[in-house]
């Protein structure tokens, strides 16, 4: 369990709770959610949906979730894992910042396009959502913040980016690379995959230079 | 009337239409809506709260909207209006780009704080928020960029700003900026305003910029 992950759920109400809990039930609903996304519409997805396609009852489910909003905050939460995992592994060992960028940058994109409707409809979805950490759309930004933070330390502390505050440099990236895969598969007619990749880390190696901007 | 604002809609239900819709009534019914906004929960807010703080009835309420999705997208419209009004006029006459993006910058800044608890709201629920022109979030970003193009596009024309999509370059500014804004409102005691305004444009003004990055 990487002790970085702010658990995090929504405002409980009182449910009967499971003295022993089956983790193997919880993933079966978990899974068969995701299913329904990748291929139907979130939004119209009822608990009888989810509970028939894991082959369990109603009942079952509400033993494990409180309900669409709790399930849904447990899968993202589990998204974000999976995706910070992949990104961590692609980054790992890179020779500098600019490389482990490009590698994370990477390995994000695939995993988005792997899951690409229920990457946007939680994107999109997770700015409503309250839970014991904030907003789950706040939650995912500084979960993915705090991974990259060291990296952006060294990197300025080595001069190989500008003096800022590393907390707003993290944001940045994630916030512009974010903003630009969902209009990306929002618009895809606009540039290929490795345009886009050229563009939003050209974007912010500039934007974390050293050298004073000048025109050429 | 602003021909690049896209009129945009929610999917319609088959409401009985007036013949002669008067402008001021539609215009309290907003302002009410506004006014609850600024003072408590919009997801909490029901129809009848607004209609009794603008003085009508219900059924009037629904002589000129469908319901609440129908009455954000039209506030979003006219607030997202507002906005690229006052960044225009504070962008008017700039010596160059970069001084272009600093005064837009803060008149967004001004707006944002005027209209704060609003604006986060629309921020977080546009992206679920269905239109006739695409997501809500969608239509509001499309329509700063389509703002930012000219500028964008001189900049590059006349080297000031690296090659680059113009459109890519639009959507990159918003994008950044947008998140930066939030998250600064989310956790002010990170830095104060002046220090973000620094922060953001350095960081556009470096990711724009036409030399090649170098440590120092």
């Amino acid at each position: 369990m990487d002790d970085r992950l702010i658990p995090v759920r929504p405002p409980r109400r009182n449910r009967k709770r499971l003295q022993t809990p089956n983790p193997e039930v919880r993933q079966r609903l978990m899974a068969a959610t995701a299913e329904l996304i990748r291929d139907g519409d979130y939004a119209a997805l009822r608990i009888e949906d989810i509970a028939e396609r894991a082959g369990l009852s109603v009942g079952t489910f509400y033993l494990y979730f409180d309900g669409k909003a709790d399930l849904f905050v447990n899968l993202v939460q589990e998204y974000t894992l999976l995706l910070r995992e992949r990104m961590n592994a692609a980054s790992a060992g890179a020779a500098d910042v600019a490389e482990s960028l490009m590698r994370g940058f990477d390995a994000y994109l695939d995993f988005v396009l792997e899951n690409e409707r229920a990457f946007l409809h939680f994107v999109r979805a997770s700015g409503t959502l309250a839970t014991n950490a904030g907003l789950l759309s706040t939650w995912a930004f500084n979960a993915h913040a705090a991974d990259m933070l060291p990296g952006v330390k060294a990197a300025i502390d080595q001069g190989v980016a500008r003096k800022a505050n590393p907390t707003l440099v993290a944001q940045a990236i994630i916030g512009l690379t974010q903003h630009m895969v969902v209009y990306w598969l929002e618009h895809k007619d606009i540039c290929t995959r490795d345009e886009l990749k050229a563009f939003v880390n050209g974007f912010i190696a500039f934007g974390l230079a050293t050298a004073t901007p000048q025109s050429s």
